[in-house]
Order: C-alpha cells, then sequence, then structure tokens
C-alpha cells in the first residue's frame, strides 16, 4: 500500500461581519467556548498528518495572534509548525491564493474550507481527502431539501429539484491540480474552489455532505450552530 | 377600497414520521409545549377572516381529534367553525385537493402550507394574502445562499446560483384560478403547488421569505426550530 500524500488544509476566514450586524468579524464571534475560528482550526487540527494555512484579512491579525496565544491547543500547533497565518485578499479567490501559494510543495491534497463552517465532521474531512486522493477532487455538496425554481428577468420557472446540489466545504483537491488552477486568473462567475477547478478543464468529483455543516452567517445562525453541536455531543454519549 | 376577499388556509399534514426515525407522525412531535401542527394551525387561526383547513391522514384523525380538545384555541376555532379537518390521500397533490374540495365557495384566496413549517412569520402569511389578492398568486422563495452544480449523469456543472431560488410555504392562490388547476391532474413532476399554478397555464407570483421559515423534517430540524422560536421571544422583548 503507498503511503497516502501529504494533506493540507486552507482555512478562508475573510469575512467583515456586516451580515451578522456586529463589529466584531463573524469568524471571531463566539460559539459556546471560543471564537467559531478556533472551533473550525481546532478541527482540521485534530486529524494526523494536515498542515493547516489560516487566511484572515490583515486589519485581524493582531487579534488572531492574540486568540492563538490564549489557547493551548493552537499555540501547540503554532509552535509545532501544524497551523501557519497568512494574509487574505480583496475576494475570495484571492484569498484562496495567498493560503495556495503559503505551501510550498506541489505534491499533496488541499481541503480548501470556510472558516465559518465550525461544524463540519472530522469524518467527512478524512473522506474528501482519501476521495481526493483517488479522483483528483472530492467536493461536499447536499441535495435540495426544497423545491426550487429558476429566475429569469420577471418570470420564473419550476426546475427539477433533483438535478440541483447546494454546495459545501471542504472542497479538496489534488494540490498541483489546484495550483495551476488558481495561476489562470479569476473570473467574476467563481463563487467557490469547484468553480476554480473546472474552469481549468477538471471533471469535479461530488461527495455528500451534512445538513448540519452549516455556514455561520447571520445571528439565527449561530444559535443553531451551538444547538447542533449540543446536539451532536449528546447524540455521541 | 373595495373589501378584501375571503381567506382560505389549507394546512397539509401527511409526513409519516420516516425521516424523524419515530412512530409518531412528525407534525404530532412536540415542539417545546405543544405539537409542531398545532403550533403551525395556531399561527394561521391568529389571522381575522381566515378559515383554517388542516388536512391529515385518516389514521392520524382520533389522535388529532385528541390534540384539538386539550388545546383551547383549537377547540374554540372547531366550534366557531374556524377550524375544520379533512383526511388527506395517497400524495401531497391529493391531499391538498381534499383540502381545496373542503372549500364550497370558489371566490377567495388560499394559502397552502406545511404543516412540518410552524416557524412562518404571521406578517409573512398576512403579505402572501395581499399580493395574492393583487397578482394572482404569492409564493415564498428565499435566495440560495451557497453554491450550487446542476447533476446530469455522472457529470455536473457550475450554476449561477442568482438565478435560483429556494420554495417554502404558504402558497397562496386566487381560489377559483388553483382550483381549477387541480382539476387537470396530478403529474409526476409536481413538487409543490406553485408547479401545478404554472401546469395550468398561470405565471408564478414569488415574494420573499425568511430563511428561519424551515420545514422540520429531522430531529436536528426539531433542535433548531426551538432555538429559533426563542430567539424570536427574546428578540421582539
Amino acid at each position: 500500500m503507498s503511503k497516502s500524500k501529504k494533506r493540507y488544509s486552507v482555512i478562508v476566514a475573510g469575512g467583515s461581519g456586516t451580515r451578522m450586524k456586529t463589529v466584531i468579524a463573524k469568524q471571531f464571534l463566539p460559539l459556546l467556548d471560543k471564537p467559531i475560528l478556533s472551533h473550525t482550526v481546532e478541527k482540521f487540527l485534530s486529524l494526523p498528518n494536515n498542515e493547516v494555512i489560516a487566511v484572515l484579512p490583515e486589519k485581524d491579525m493582531i487579534f488572531w495572534e492574540e486568540i492563538i496565544t490564549s489557547n493551548h491547543t493552537l499555540s501547540v500547533a503554532v509552535e509545532s509548525g501544524k497551523l501557519k497565518t497568512v494574509a487574505g485578499g480583496e475576494t475570495r479567490y484571492q484569498s484562496v491564493s495567498n493560503g495556495l501559494a503559503a505551501i510550498s510543495s506541489e505534491e499533496g491534497l488541499v481541503a480548501i474550507h470556510d472558516g465559518v463552517r465550525p461544524l463540519v465532521s472530522i469524518k467527512k474531512i478524512e473522506e474528501a481527502f482519501s476521495q481526493a486522493e483517488i479522483k483528483g477532487s472530492a467536493v461536499l455538496s447536499v441535495p435540495l431539501k426544497d423545491s426550487a425554481r429558476r429566475i429569469d428577468g420577471d418570470k420564473n420557472e419550476h426546475i427539477d429539484r433533483s438535478k440541483i446540489v447546494l454546495i459545501q466545504t471542504p472542497q479538496t483537491f489534488d494540490l498541483r491540480l489546484i495550483k495551476k488552477a488558481f495561476s489562470l486568473g479569476e473570473q467574476p462567475f467563481f463563487t467557490d474552489d469547484a468553480s476554480v477547478f473546472e474552469y481549468a478543464g477538471h471533471e469535479v468529483n461530488l461527495i455528500e455532505g451534512d445538513y448540519e455543516n452549516i455556514k455561520i452567517t447571520t445571528p439565527e445562525d449561530l444559535s443553531v450552530a451551538e444547538v447542533l453541536i449540543n446536539y451532536a455531543n449528546n447524540s455521541s454519549l
């Protein structure tokens, strides 16, 4: 059996907190005992063979350093070289590019993940890495629960919801392929890393995600996330 | 100013509870102090000028009668003729048809709503009725928060998420038009009432919904719903 490829994770935390109606950026809002971003980063650090690159706005760097200093797990990870932090760019695309640039190797796998999705399960991260190693990519997706309609100007029409999936993160890729894809330049229709990968001519491999892996963007989401964490803790007793 | 049209609401509660992994049908599961369905029906009863028709599986009728008996608001509504219950059919389409058939009038407006969406706001129900009175229909929809992809056999491709909306309930219609639409017979691609209305040749008028108006289909949803109710109660203090 061949040795697994080296694994990296780029955690993108670029939000400004506008939708949260808070001054503090949403990734730093407290979720139970610590900031959202700490939950997310710790989850990725808990995997063996995984180097984590956090990408944050330049202005938030000092605050993030303080969070690391007061968190034992994060501090140890920084000291041992398992956790690095780099400054983001103007757009999500540029932030991911900066994160990828911080990985000196060309060989390996990289999971790109939203900093405000702390509820992703370790099992799904592992599965994404394994599948990406075999197929070149592995992107978490979930079916639509609701009916959907397509908007076309003033009109709209029914669409077959079984043909649409919602995309989450992590989006995990062969490192060489995704670095190459990001070298082609930003396009206005990029909404995630899978669309960058696809634009470079690669097929995107979808794997099943979890509905619980929510993106925290509103105050309600934060309350929901707390419940889901408590729910998960109780279920595993 | 002309008098508003008579308003009806058909609350469809046909679920079997399979996804909930419970024996009790999901619409009867307790949400804080009472069954989910009681929350939903009470919300519609709180509007003036609104007659509510609950549609339930035949097998659940006795249990529902017991719930009504022990609930003052529901009991009073039954006595005053504001709340009726009819038996559903094999499919959602047939259940809605049965609900519509229980409305003897042809003139008016009808809001069709999922029994397991108790978090809909009274404001949105009112808005849906008002808009349907002007435009013939009013269907709640919310934009996609996540990226989306279209599945095509083994392949999949990026789609512009700004062109897709998720559909909720209530879906509110001119009574005559929707009765006529349901008289045309069931089609396999019907996933909601808007698709029935559209198939009859009418344009669907979308109005903005709320993300909080969730459909409770899993145990996690139930926990989330509790949080959202508490959140809404605290916000309005």
